[in-house]
Formats: C-alpha cells, structure tokens, sequence
C-alpha cells in the first residue's frame, strides 16, 4: 500500500510517500481503505523523534482518518464493508490502509463529506473528553481556550459556544482572532498585545482552562482560574517543568490536569468515541459544529504539509488526501 | 462569656482565657453551648497571623466544638434548645457560647461522647470531602496519605479502610506508625528511613494521595500517582510553590488538586456536613470510626495545648473542654 515512510527523525523533509505491505485487521478490529487524514501536532513530534507510538501502535505517522471500511475482522459486529467512516488511531493514519480497534470506528456525521470528517476526531475527542467529559464545562462557566485558531481551537470555541459558555480565546494575529470570534468566541485575546490573565480575571476567572502551552503559561492559567477552575494541560509547546503556587491553587480550590488521548487504554477510546458520537455528532449534523479545514493537500505533500502545521500559519486543520 | 483571646500574633503565650461579649444567632444560625472543642494546624497559623479569619467569620480561634443548642435564630427548624450537637465552624470555637450557620450543625454521632463529638467535624469534613466526594476513592484503590498518625491522617485511614482501599501512611516514628497500622493502614513508611516513592510505586502508585506537605513533597507525590492518580494538597508545611514536571503528569492522565475547608461557602459546607452525617457518622457508631483523641485538656491550657501541636508529638486529636 501507499504510506508515509520517514528516512530518519528529522525536519519535514524527512518524510515521503512510499510502499508499505497492507496491514492485517486482528480481533476486533476493522481495516479502513483510507480517503483521507489530518495533520496534528504530535505528528510533528513524532517525525522528530520526540513522540514514539505507543506499544502496538503503528509505526506509520497519523491520529485519524476518513474512507471506508475494507474488511472486518474477528467478531466485529455493527459495520459492513463499504461503510463509510472517520476513525480515532493510535497511528497508522497516513496510508492507505490502515487497522482500527472497532470501538474507534465512527460513522461520518451527516452533512460532512467523507474528507472533511478526516478533520474530526483527534480534535473532537479530545476537546469532547477533555473540556466536558473530564472538565465538565456546563452552561455559563468561562472557558478559555489557548491557540483558539488551532484544530483543537477551533473545535473547542465551537462546542463551548454550543453549550452556552462565555468563551475567551487567544491567538496571534488579527485574522487568527477574528477566525476565531466568527467561530463563536465571545472575547478574543491577542497573546502579543494583551495579558490574557487581566482580561479573564476581569470576568471573574475561567472555571475551564484548555492549555496547550504547559509549563510557559502554568502560573498564568493558574491566576486565571475562578474558584474551583479547572485548568487541563493537553500540550507543552511552552515546557514541560513550571513552578506551581501551590497557595494560589487553594485559595481557589482548584485543580490542575494533564491528559493525553493517544495513550489511553482501548476502552477508554471507545467510550470517549460513543459519546463523542452521541453528543458531538448531532451538533455537526444540524450545523452548529463545523469541521474547520484550513487546506486540503494529497498525501505526496506530507513534508509541505508538516512544514505548515510547525508554521502555525494555518487556521484549523490541515488535512491530506489520499 | 469565657473565651480565648489573643493578645497579639506570635507563639502559645499569646493565649489565654478571658471574657467577650456572648455571640447572638442571626436567621438560620443557632448559638451552641460549647462543651469541648479542638486544635486544628490552622489555629496555630491563625495564632501566629498567617491564617486570618474568613469575611464574616468570628475573631476567636476554633474550627469546631461540640455542645448543646442554647438559643435558635429566626427560622431555624429541626433542632431545639438543649440538643447534643457537634459543628464545623469558620471561627468561635474556643468559647463558652458559639454562633454556627445550622448547615454546619451535626448530630453526635451514637456510641460517641459529647467530649469526644469535638474531635470530629473537622476531621471529618475534610477527610470525607477531598478524599472521597472530590478524588472520588474506591474499593481497591491504592491510598496514600502523609502524616498518618495526626488528626487528618487517623481519620484519613479509618476511612479509606472502611472504603476497602489499599491504604499506605507515611509518619516520623515507629510509635506513631504502630498507630496508623492499628487504625487499618496496610503499609506504614517511616519518611525518615524509606522513599515513600519507592514503596507506593512498586505496588503501582497512589489512585489517590492526601497531602499536607505542599511544594517539598509535590514532585515526589506526582511520581508516587498512579495512572489517573489525583493528588489532593490540603496543607503546605513544606512550602507553596514547587516545580510541577507536567511531562510526568500528563504521561499518568493525572490530576493536582488544592483545597481548603474553611473559605467554602456556607452552602458548600452544609452539603459537605449532610453527607458527613450520611456516610460517616454511622461508621462511627457501629464503632468502624473512631474519633482519636491524643489529650483532653481544660480550656485554660490552650498555650499548652498549642504548644503540643507543634511538637508534633501527638497521635490523633488534642481536644479542649470548656
């Protein structure tokens, strides 16, 4: 099959489209003919040497995709050959054929072509698992969101905005921050210009931080936060060791949580994907959520495609074709 | 009425008995004849003007008491004058007479003495509120508390044993160890001889970790957690600012919790005292609970009493009778 080979741990360029033998779907397991998959960060890192899949896991690069279910394996019940799907993976993503747990299978929402719903489930599951399901984000609390022009940005101003939470989100630039109002961002931070922790606290605190940053923003987030805030690290852009004001954390009963998707056990994965198709779908299919595509690019420009991403150029998500 | 005043900040000497105005219960609070009462860490840091009363909150020292209802304020219901109660109180507690938000106001629990009922509503509000409605213990988790033999720590024990949870304590002495195993601790560590970190890890980490230590103790809890393991500071007599390793945190799916009993809201505390009365007084009565009473004391000992508490040399509760 067609796949991403990378020569080396490196920049970009290590990576191009190469031959690779077609995997084998196990029990419970189904084997997807790959339309399309979506660049994310941790791909960047994993090209780089820095993020090994997880034990298991395909060797090949990429956290989702989109096509058609190709074969069933062992037991799998509920999905016929030729069903047309987007998938939560461990890896694999950027190939033609990749296998997926049958519990990560999801059906493309209604209303979304099939390489569009690529651009769904890394960051629907993570902002769905993070931000409501562990975080708990109910109508009217703040949420603020870090790099809300993102994949994960702008999934999570939209589903805040749907659930009725005042959301803040930052960003860099003035286009960034407007992509990021029309999404539905009540009041939009300039990183560069602005002290977001002025702004929030202004407003009483966030009760939800989503942060991608970690240890650069720790005691920032940790002054933003209302009492009994939440501030969930999902990313390290900013470091990974920060000092913690452990008495400011108190006085404000609140709680620091890092959590990471791609690690978590099978069923973990398959619970998040139901309720991500319970709760997010239907959100897609009437419209209020939108998959939010920056460009779309065949496979062969994977290195162009990374280079972008590390840019951080792009406004949502950047997804390959196959 | 007879009261402990304070005349100014600085070490036991500053206390003694003498005379204030008796309180008067406002609507929905009750005046409570005090017959005994407690110290808590946070009355020696209010002593020494680190730890200033709540808004509102009673100038005297004391977090809870126990005694008979002398007096109902405007529309109070389900208690009368003469009643045996025990309360959590935001202040007032080392006095003859005690005005306490009726929320806050518990029963004695059966089996139990009146004397004894004082050496209770903080331990157990903390401990049933952070270790088990906030970090949410279960049957078969693995427990980890610091400072097994003080008042927190032996209820902390008594209570996760209940919950058949695995329970490991840490303390300071062969004495006060024998203390934590006899009230149920599975594993007792001498922090002096052995790595807490070493022995929790072995068995697979902490699910959950009571800590009164704060920023000295921070990166070693994170590395003692287990995967989704949630670290709950209550206390921060090594310090409150420590390096957080978000790396470490975030690999665990873990959480870092802070909190404080006495700055809740009324509401918040009255939910926490039903649910006290709920769950944990009937563990007391049939005699699984114990409250753990190091030393009864007249009131007029208090320096005295202040004095043992930061020595550190007592197992359980030092209680003070009026």
């Amino acid at each position: 099959m067609r796949a991403v080979i990378a020569s080396g741990t490196g920049g970009p360029e290590v990576l191009s489209v190469g031959e690779l033998p077609d995997p084998t779907p196990g029990p419970g397991e189904v084997l997807v003919a790959v339309v399309a998959t979506a660049v994310n960060r941790a791909d960047t890192l994993q090209r780089q040497g820095f993020y090994p899949p997880p034990p298991g896991a395909s060797e090949v690069i990429g956290l989702e995709c989109s096509g058609t279910v190709a074969a069933l394996g062992e037991g799998v019940e509920g999905w016929a050959v030729g069903d047309e799907v987007c998938a939560l993976l461990a890896g694999g993503g950027y190939a033609a054929y990749v296998v997926v747990p049958v519990g990560q299978l999801m059906p493309v929402p209604h209303g979304v072509s099939l390489v569009e719903a690529a651009a769904l489930p890394e960051v629907a599951c993570t902002v769905w698992s993070n931000v409501f399901m562990v975080a708990g984000l109910q109508p009217g609390d703040r949420f603020l969101v870090h790099g809300g022009s993102g994949g994960i940005g702008t999934m999570a101003i939209q589903l805040a905005s749907a659930t009725s939470a005042k959301v803040f989100a930052t960003a860099g630039s003035a286009a960034k921050l407007a992509a990021c109002a029309e999404l539905g961002a009540d009041v939009t931070i300039n990183y560069r210009e602005e002290d977001y922790v002025d702004v929030v606290t202004a407003d009483g605190g966030a009760d939800v931080i989503l942060d991608n940053m970690g240890a650069s923003y720790l005691g920032r987030n940790v002054e933003a936060l209302a009492t009994e805030g939440r501030l969930v690290i999902i990313g390290m852009q900013g470091g990974t060791k920060g000092e913690l004001d452990i008495n400011a954390l108190l006085r404000k009963r609140g709680a620091v949580l890092a959590t990471s998707l791609r690690a978590r056990p099978a069923d973990d994965k398959a619970a998040i994907c139901a309720s991500v198709v319970d709760n997010v779908w239907p959100l897609v299919a009437d419209g209020t959520v939108r998959p939010i595509v920056h460009t779309t690019m065949p496979l062969e420009d994977v290195a162009a495609a990374h280079a972008l991403m590390e840019s951080s150029d792009h406004i949502g998500k950047i997804v390959l074709t196959l």
